[in-house]
């Protein structure tokens, strides 16, 4: 009994995407090795990207193949929409093994009684998990392929929405409001940082009355105080202290989708130069969402956001957003279209972005993010929560 | 001001042994990869191995060099014991790059500046973030390296434990002790997966009253009812019902040391089959337990465990532990050692495992494991709690 979250009409549609992209490509087939991907073609979800596995999906078969660890087949079975057949299974001696088997050794079998172990065969050279050795591997085992890098071709795929995965980041967006809401409250002097990042998990995992969380794809991050300038330290025992900026980044998930969301706090009364950079932060965020909409590139909402800051002589060129929804651990950004300089990707409808601009002075740092949604004319955004300057 | 967690002398003798490697090896230099080895060589650590970076060792060099994204530096000060001239970053351009860049062509052309780019190169080719991609710009960009596959070279470094390292991991077997009390207590019948979830989450970030909990490389796994012989199912709404087993594994984590433990509860009253089953597995964790000691196989371990289940005629051969400590998502082992039929690794003083055998019948799975460090004359387990089926 399956316990896929969209129905099969939305993987067929995602499917039919993805093999109109490999006839573009004149590609036989495609390995899919990043777990998102492997989740947006068969609905696979589980914590099981720590061994080789991967998604097979060919110009003919009517159904991707899933490929993974025999211990996984049944997780593959529970969560996916395919049938018995496209369900592949290696033996546990290939899991780190002393005896010279590797998991792509599996693969590159299922690709030849595929018939296409000879053709043309897209990979995902720059994906996560998709080690040096998968490749060298599939290369010895399959001499006659020709192998071709095909790294964002289904995250090229995933990049406009369906209203099912809007409804997830949806929920995705009350669940990252109520955890928002949990670390400013938990913030203030004297309290250690991983009290605050408990605060922060318990409302991200517990959700909202209605419905529960998934684990995000990157853990809570609160850069505070003299740190406020290396965004991905994680948190300590260190207590907060009067004086500290915090920046809070995190995403709620619901089954695997985001909706992200960073707000900046301050430790006491905060200096009037970073009240003044809360509301320069402010506006630039809003003058980037009134630039948003269809047709509009890329380059060009970044651009509303840095001529807005410029009025203050503030100059700063630095990549603002990216594409982003479906994830797993490390990332929930989609590594497709970014909003920066010289990207020309032009927005669409329901294509969805993380837009994150921030300012740091020699002292502080300052942050305020929005999820948002392309909408037919403008931008959505899809948490509700004040765009200030907190204090605790 | 660093806030590296070991004192200069530890990291001094990491390097020792990983050089003395290098010149086992005849390599000029390894490029590491694996976040967990970047941060047993340096102190390295942040939630950036969403980007790829690395540190260098040459077998000359006094010091490592980390390389990475220029956003990270700030990071890789605060956190390493690294001078400022061995820590090198690329422009944020080279980051999901529209332009051809990648970071691999800034770490070439460290490597060249230290004159190791014409040399022997020992590259981490089945390491996590270490992608085909990296290994071909690598190849690229210096065509008269000689590369050599170094996966787990530092990896097998890592495999005994110092004194500091074994109390980061007793501290996180504090953290697994409250956290898995927190699961148990929170199962019961009608209690949403994700409620159970959070509690755990809860424990495992707010820790102990004199320190707080790191994320854990794994999500705690909660495979319960029909699942739990689908081992990396993360949780769902569903509400737990009567008649559930409910494999809870997880681990507290202190300065990303981990001590990952698992138990078995059953919410109403347990079938007889299930408890006759979980004092097989009992005995026969006690049994493999009572056979580590210095000089032992990791397959004499194994077998200790397999004879006692056959004397029940149960019959399983499967990797029922590995060794493992330090590490990042997705996981905390080193995929070194196996306790495995095979596996011919000798125990050794200070080697650290998580055993974790389990049983599964048609209807049901019982697993329980232990964390446990190879003492001069037996095993000891780093947690404290109950080797018992337990109920809600």
């Amino acid at each position: 009994m399956s316990r896929a979250v969209f129905d099969t009409a939305e993987y067929d549609r995602r499917l039919d995407r993805t093999k109109a992209r490999l006839r573009e490509e004149n590609l036989d087939a495609i390995v899919v090795a990043d777990p998102a991907n492997m989740n947006y073609l068969t609905g696979y979800d589980g914590w099981s990207f720590y061994v080789h596995q991967a998604v097979i999906v060919t110009a003919d078969r009517d159904e991707p193949i899933w490929v993974g660890r025999e211990m996984d087949a049944d997780g593959a079975r529970a969560t996916t929409i395919l049938s018995a057949d496209s369900i592949q299974s290696y033996s546990d001696d290939h899991v780190h093994s002393p005896y010279d088997l590797h998991p792509m050794d599996y693969v590159a079998g299922v690709l030849d009684e595929l018939d296409v172990g000879d053709g043309r065969i897209g990979l995902e050279m720059d994906a996560y998990y998709f080690t040096a050795k998968s490749y060298t591997r599939l290369q010895e085992n399959l001499p006659k392929a020709e192998f071709s890098d095909a790294t964002l071709l289904v995250n090229w795929v995933r990049v406009k929405k369906s209203e099912q995965e809007l409804a997830y980041m949806r929920e995705a967006a009350r669940i990252s409001e109520n955890a928002m809401r949990a670390g400013i409250d938990a913030i203030e002097e004297g309290v250690p940082e991983y009290e605050a990042a408990a605060a922060i998990y318990d409302a991200l995992i517990t959700g909202t009355d209605e419905f529960g969380g998934d684990y995000p794809s990157i853990v809570p991050l609160m850069p505070s105080g003299d740190h406020t300038g290396t965004p991905h330290l994680t948190w300590t025992d260190r207590p907060f202290e009067d004086g500290d900026p915090v920046i809070i980044e995190l995403s709620g998930c619901r089954h695997r989708y985001h909706s992200p969301l960073a707000r900046t706090t301050f430790v006491g009364d905060p200096p009037a130069e970073l009240e003044r950079t809360a509301d320069i932060v402010t506006e630039g965020i809003e003058a980037a969402l009134a630039a948003a909409e269809p047709g509009v590139t890329c380059e060009a909402v970044e651009k509303a956001w840095r001529e807005t800051i410029a009025q203050y002589d503030i100059e700063k060129e630095d990549r603002i957003g990216y594409s982003m929804g479906l994830g797993y651990p490390p990332d929930w950004g989609e590594h497709t279209a970014s909003i920066r300089p010289g990207d020309e990707t032009v927005l669409e409808e329901d294509m969805t972005f993380h837009m994150i601009p921030g300012i740091w002075t020699e002292e502080i740092g300052m942050e305020t993010s929005e999820t948002f949604r392309v909408t037919s004319s403008g931008a959505e955004t899809l948490a509700d929560f004040p765009r200030q300057l907190f204090t605790a």
